[in-house]
């Protein structure tokens, strides 16, 4: 069918037609059915139904098939229907509760990273895989899959090491001092590091607020060979794109498959060449709520590194509250530099970072005793000199000082209001006042804690302090913190009821 | 925040707003969020992230919101981020396989109705209800969230009987005399009826070639109450309206979980106010393969009719061939009015029209014998007589003859390649000639068997006849017809493979 182009005006992100219901009925279309669009080149895109303002011979172009087909406004496209991919009978397989062979898993992510599949039809796979589950030989073919079907990266020389956390933690600054005492020691760490989704900072956002995180995977090779580590984004990159499409479907679900967890992770770190593997498995967050759960993904995480041929050890650690006491991008970048610069700062934060480089160390036969060995680097300073020269290969400025880092000048500090102990630092409701301040949007919003779970308290003492940019926003996390309070003093109460009178 | 109007000009079926992504960082927005949208009026919208075009301080707003809200081009409207809607909350719930309360699946239905549930979220319930099932209290409640959250039509007096066939046998053309038959017996039958989607003729197609059966529920009432009986497109009207929405995302998975399937069924019949109900279960089709399939479904229609407190019987049926010998809008009213006219026709036909027909006079104590009682009133020539009536109050001309009725004039025949027997009438092989040949939009287009199973045929007699109204909608049709046989005949080599030897 031949018709006339109306170019759309906008991207929308995917590959649409939209068309007269006549014209549609001509060819025996309905909504999300295929269409070959033939104008000088050619492609395939979903078709829409136009509820009006496209008339019968016309079809609505969006901008992304208008610029792929070389189609201008008012010049003739052809249609063709096209059968659906192959990949949605196996995601019906799936659904009905089948074991994927390696062909149906390669074919699916394919389809998903050549953006072949509706929305509806992606949705089902990983509602499919979520529900009834992938077995290991299914986890295994999907994370080679997803390796496979974006940019890797190979070191000629090296031993390349790099680590992973489970989110579900804020203040989880550790990576920034972690690449750097890892690199001090020689070994190769192309860190790539995700953006916050529903947390206050992801490490790109962080190591953002000092130097360039867009980095290609050219760059990542080349500064990491250079000065044997960094901190990218892996957003900027084409490592694993199938995840980043999963990750749209799971988002507005709130659902965290594990089959596409442990893909995710571990395609990301196979993608990049690193043969040995720490996982933090934070134990205290919605994700992990327990040891028990915790031990259960650790196994998984060890099992697919073998049949990977990838060498994985799992850290089980603390996550019942915030490492470190800095939670938003500044705020966080502050805190592990100035831990740095100072050689001292938080336990929970440095007994993390340096009990992760020194497991490590210890995997990759560097010693038998990697914690000491991780805060000799860091105490010699040899951390900081490495997370600035870093900071440099990344364009940053190598001699930026902690306290030059610019944090929100808006701030409110909220009080004890009786003398006691914190009995609770609830992660969700941190990270929830630091979001309405601003983070991670607004890089100096966050909040800033003074008391952490145990403290003793008096009554007026500082709790913790929000900090914004933007006075509404912090109005606004104020009011939050007011009504969920994130800190609790043993002692309050905590809710009231109404009373109860007999009659 | 508050952002400057850019008209897009296409209606999306959706309400959507386009962001750029600075603006949407802001709000700490993501792709398929929801906001407030404020101009001269206000609605909730769903964001989508602009990939270009939608500069910094600009919304794209798409023809349905701009209707909605008044909001013409350039000018100011405010958008507040709102949270997801509870429902979200509660498919998380079932896709946990958990079961829903009353109030649960009320507020669902209710958002799917109001279009609050966005693509994902929308597949995520059909998907999990089809994976873990629904129990019988959620298919009930289901089924009456159906009904109220559409319109419902009461008659003060007199009784009212439906049928339903579940779909998947080509030519199935029953109602065109089943609701005559009923209703010059003095029942009422208000039957709501479907287009085709994968199918070449729904009974709604069908009925369109001799009347009008866009009615409205008030026009359904009203000539019900005049003449007895009424074909019209459900579609029409607003009965059930979460059904549609459900089929959306059914129909690209070509699932049909048996829950929705049970509510949809039951709700459209249940809000037309029937009372006396009889369910067509056709076995043999990839919907019911086998006997106990169908008694299973059967059971399951009983026990929702009960819980609902409506009078269910179910008709298992034969399904392994098409319902009399036409295929196709046209040529299936053609073999209908024919059959009435003539009082006699195809056995599968009447004897299938005239049992359903049947069970109903006997489920409402009008006789013990409703075969015969059915078969009297046909041969009578009141069937007829009272079709004429129905078409005449749907708009129609009740003096139509079956011979004026246009078909297709382009055709071709399909030849006995050999003498034998028909061993296979091929239902999805006739439907996709029927299709090919440009069914069910070109109304004149379908197939016409000559010979059905069992039937002898010699070599050269023709097998069937393949219409179409377009030469090369009819050429296609031959082709497929050719490369898939739809019709057996025994003796045939079905397939060739190569033969093997010895090495």
């Amino acid at each position: 069918m031949i018709l006339k182009a109306k170019i759309i005006p906008i991207r929308i992100g995917k590959d649409a037609v939209i068309m007269n219901q006549a014209d549609a009925d001509e060819l025996g279309l309905l909504e999300g059915d295929r269409v070959r669009v033939i104008a000088k080149k050619s492609t395939i895109a979903t078709v829409q139904i136009a509820m009006g303002l496209i008339e019968k011979g016309e079809l609505g172009v969006c901008h992304e098939v208008a610029e792929e087909c070389e189609i201008e406004e008012g010049s003739e496209v052809k249609i063709v229907p096209v059968p659906k991919p192959r990949s949605v009978e196996y995601i019906r397989k799936k659904l009905d509760g089948g074991k994927l062979t390696k062909d149906e898993i390669y074919t699916i992510v394919k389809d998903i990273v050549s953006n072949a599949l509706t929305e509806v039809e992606l949705t089902a796979f990983v509602l499919s895989s979520y529900i009834h589950g992938l077995d290991f030989d299914e986890i295994e073919w999907l994370t080679r899959a997803m390796i496979e079907t974006g940019e890797t990266l190979t070191f000629e020389e090296g031993i390349v090491v790099d680590k992973h956390s489970i989110g579900g933690v804020p203040g989880n600054k550790i990576s920034l001092i972690i690449v750097p005492t890892v690199a001090a020691a020689g070994l190769l760490i192309p860190k790539t590091a995700s953006r916050a989704i529903t947390s206050a900072s992801g490490t790109a956002d962080t190591m953002e607020v000092l130097a360039n995180v867009n980095l290609s995977v050219e760059e990542i090779k080349e500064i990491t060979e250079r000065v044997g580590g960094v901190i990218a984004w892996g957003g900027a990159t084409n490592i694993a794109p199938a995840d980043d499409r999963i990750i749209r479907v799971e988002y507005p679900l709130a659902i965290d498959p594990r089959p596409q967890l442990l893909a995710s992770v571990m395609a990301k770190k196979g993608a990049i060449g690193a043969k040995n593997i720490v996982i933090d498995i934070p134990v205290g967050s919605p994700k992990v709520p327990n040891i028990e759960t915790g031990r259960k993904l650790a196994n998984d995480f060890v099992e697919l590194g073998r049949r990977l041929g990838l060498n994985v050890t799992c850290a089980l650690t603390y996550g019942g509250q915030p490492v470190g006491r800095a939670i938003g991008p500044a705020l966080e970048a502050w805190e592990a530099l100035k831990t740095m610069e100072e050689k001292r700062g938080a336990r929970s934060l440095i007994e993390k970072a340096l009990g992760i480089a020194g497991i490590l160390f210890e995997m990759t036969g560097m010693t038998t005793n990697g914690y000491a060995y991780a805060e000799e680097i860091f105490k010699s300073g040899k951390t900081l000199e490495k997370f600035r020269q870093i900071v440099e290969a990344q364009g940053g400025d190598p001699n930026v000082k902690s306290d030059e880092i610019p944090i929100g000048d808006k701030t409110y500090d909220i009080l004890a209001p009786i003398d006691g102990a914190v009995a609770v630092v609830n992660n969700q409701r941190i990270v929830k006042v630091a979001r309405a301040a601003g983070a991670p949007k607004d890089k100096g919003a966050g909040v800033l804690l003074h008391k952490k779970g145990g403290q003793h308290v008096k009554a007026g003492e500082k709790l913790f302090t929000i900090y914004a940019e933007k006075e509404w926003k912090l109005d606004k996390a104020i009011e939050i913190a007011m009504r969920e309070p994130p800190v609790i003093v043993s002692g309050m109460i905590l809710e009231k009821y109404p009373s109860y009178r007999l009659v």
